[in-house]
């Protein structure tokens, strides 16, 4: 246990090493290294006495909150593993999560869909209410001491990889995130006083990894529940963040509320986006940031497995791996393809996850050979850089969210009237991709494109309805699954991740 | 092993990634990644056939080379050990350590004590000359595939802590220089093309660190046998080295070499010296530089524990822990002392090493409680910052080099002239401290200070030996120990690391 240094023991460490920093900023609430070591102790006393064992699972079903980073402490200091789901998820799709996870305790914020799968949810968890009632369970708890975990278990779980039509918990360990951080450190050259504002949810490796290499160097994690933009912009100003999850739709937001001379946010050290932009804000030209964090990642590698930061003038867009993984672009037989040529992107190392929760042959076809497979196809290229060649099977981007074909065409499926359906991605300027669906109504059934659009937003994430449904006598196929490259051409795929 | 990263893995990965890139520089030797991959897989099977199986050691008896790197590495790709051994040492000396490490080869250069020890030493090992017999035997290793060795075993042996009168060797492992090489890649905000010159020993923890991390994040290692201050300038100027092992008085004889218009030392991103020093080089005023590398550690921790550059504007001038570990001032029984009190400076983590080779009785007292104990003191400032006190048995600290007096002491007893003898450490302009020797001579014996100190110098390292004996009728003893705070009153001792 003497190399162990769980994500507790960071906590410990900082709450001994920077007794006057703040540590984390939600709203009213402020608190120090010390204020966030005693409340975690106090959670975690609490949690254990709900009955959360090591390697027992905890939900959070919410927005963005402090309470997320300190359930991850908590379950870290025990030894549990924390979840926090996609609250924009449908009731059935949290009801699934609830059946998959079986959690011991469910932290939740009200919704429709969270009432609904608290309702249908089995009886063997118990549901705190986030705000009040999470307040009374911590302030319940003891500030014990805790026996030493050790950093290989899992501690976290993030939902995603929904190939087969329902996603998996890629479980990381407090090593395989403490290294992720330390990677991000190195290449985003992160110092003390580092100030993240989490404006991307905290259920996607995107914005959660930045908080926790945050947390790793001693800086300020600063919360808000969701992005908005005027209010990013505001704590942008008053809490001096140094970075926040954004991308270009979210910029042109923060600039359509103009926030020149009404909010300072020359404090965010970011990559260049236009002119007005550039003015506000520090634009961050190092070799580092100039990278716009750029590079190659999943949540199944901790967040980033390449940096295009590591490899200056690279040929491979996705740059180099992370200091602290190899990669290896692999055949179907396990042997390594030819520089030039393409195979799966393969990885072994620090930061890559323990594998799926209770998904036992997945995890075995996924860790074949010694190397993790990450579904992505990529190239070598002849300076040693690695180009992203796209997913081995399908996927959609839309905005940052991963939509997996096969989950959205279960999804249609399940409606009575259709026989058949595809899904592809067409273009969208706004969002980069749109999912549209190709659907065979079943004979003699009828079903109107709005219909089929509405039966799929009660089932899944809105953002993975199809925004267009057309209707075809037959989906060409190549094998067991879609011709998807005929459907494409035939009705107006592309932009697909990689292409 | 999917989470296993050795040094060996590192090499391999860079082979892949750097294919172009130099990794290693030494006189004419200029090779690139695949080159030195390639050339470490033909030492590992070399030594392979050699009799070097995973845990057997491999002893280096000479000055800086790039075969320290290659021996390094190799031993890695076979979970040998390797140590560069302090080739300044006496005969006896290195005899001590081939006896006590007992490895199955030894690269050795020949000198005077090299040879008496090659003489004298078990005939177990494979003795192999640096330099030709050293590449014949590389030639005739073939590049093949070996199989994965886990990252806890350890990979590299250092000897230190001569506490007890005779070194030990601390082992670590790939996962602790690993971790201690990214610690550093954070600090010192190290990016790819970083070029470190080893003007330092490769013996030494101090310069190893940095070779490591040079390595770690790809850049370029340059190498030179030993100080020369004239080479030093040459090779900084022609390789474009960023940073060197250098310290006060190497500085202060470079620039008695009078480098200007001769040599373009700008390359070197170091810390301010002096008006002229500081014309000739790039000083880097970063916040973490401007720290000068100042922080607390020990050839235990990997290298460095904690860094002033985490900690800007510290009481403790020992700065904040490395991200990667914990550090926990306790007292005698294992409990945390308040802050503001001084303890022992204890530490866990992913940098520490893994015990010292052979020494179980030692090793269970250093990892009491559960705790790596350094065996310095130290203390926890109200602003969380740690302060180095001093050892908590005696330590002298001249030029860089650390000397126990309880070795010195133990030769200077082995003369049959001498009775008892203490030695203390007294302030020196240029070296910070020298070695004073107290000695009685034996009823009726006769020895001058010099024949005493051309005794300790056949025995040891010529830098241990005393400058200057002095010869008195007792020494003052506080129960078995030397009382040395009498000796510093008597003899005008000071100047001890910590105060």
């Amino acid at each position: 246990m003497i190399h162990s240094l769980t994500l507790s023991d960071v906590l410990a460490e900082h709450a001994r090493s920077r007794p006057r920093e703040t540590a984390a900023v939600d709203g009213d609430v402020r608190l120090t290294y010390p204020e966030l070591d005693t409340r975690v102790s106090r959670l975690a006393d609490a949690l254990s006495a709900l009955g959360v064992a090591p390697g027992e699972r905890v939900l959070w079903l919410g927005q963005n909150s402090h309470a997320v980073l300190e359930l991850l402490l908590a379950c870290s200091r025990l030894g549990a593993v924390f979840c926090p789901a996609n609250w924009r998820q449908s009731a059935d799709e949290l009801l699934f999560v609830v059946e998959d996870l079986t959690p011991r305790v469910v932290v939740w914020e009200p919704s429709e869909a969270t009432t609904a799968a608290r309702r249908a949810g089995p009886a063997t968890a118990a549901w705190v209410r986030a705000g009040e009632e999470y307040e009374r369970l911590l302030a319940g708890g003891v500030a014990r001491e805790f026996a030493q975990v050790a950093d290989t278990e899992p501690v976290l779980a993030l939902y995603t990889a929904a190939f087969g039509g329902r996603p998996s918990a890629a479980l990381l360990s407090s090593a395989a995130l403490v290294a992720h951080s330390t990677s991000l450190l190195v290449v985003r050259q992160m110092e003390p006083g580092f100030t993240f504002l989490s404006s991307g949810p905290l259920f996607h490796v995107g914005t959660m990894m930045f908080c926790l290499a945050t947390l790793q160097i001693g800086g300020v994690n600063v919360f808000t529940p969701a992005f908005d933009a005027e209010e990013v912009c505001r704590l942008v100003d008053t809490e001096r963040v140094t970075q926040a999850f954004l991308f270009g739709p979210m910029i042109d937001a923060m600039l359509a509320v103009r926030p020149r001379g009404k909010y300072d946010l020359s404090s965010l050290r970011f990559v260049s986006h236009s002119e007005e932009w550039d003015e506000l804000i520090t634009v961050d030209d190092s070799p580092w940031c100039r990278s716009k964090m750029g590079g190659y990642g999943q949540t199944e590698v901790g967040g980033m497995l390449t940096f295009l930061g590591l490899a200056p003038g690279a040929s491979g867009f996705a740059g180099r791996p992370s200091p602290l993984v190899q990669v290896r672009i692999l055949g179907p037989g396990g042997a390594e393809v030819p520089v030039g040529e393409v195979g799966e992107i393969c990885a072994r190392g620090k930061s890559l996850f323990s594998g799926y929760f209770a998904r036992p042959d997945l995890n075995a076809d996924k860790f074949a050979y010694g190397w993790y497979h990450t579904g992505d196809l990529g190239r070598r290229e002849p300076d040693g850089t690695i180009t992203f060649i796209g997913p081995r099977l399908r996927m959609i981007k839309s905005g940052a969210e991963n939509v997996y074909p096969a989950e959205v065409e279960r999804a249609l499926r399940s409606h009575p009237a259709v026989a058949d359906a595809a899904v592809i991605g067409v273009p969208d300027e706004r969002w980069h991709q749109a999912v549209k669906a190709v659907v065979v109504l079943g004979s003699g059934a009828e079903a109107t494109a709005e219909e089929l659009i509405g039966h799929v937003k009660g089932l899944l994430a809105s953002y993975k309805k199809p925004r267009e449904v057309v209707f075809a006598d037959a989906i060409p196929r190549r094998g067991p699954a879609p011709d998807y490259d005929a459907l494409d051409r035939a009705h107006g795929g592309g932009n697909y991740p990689g292409s």
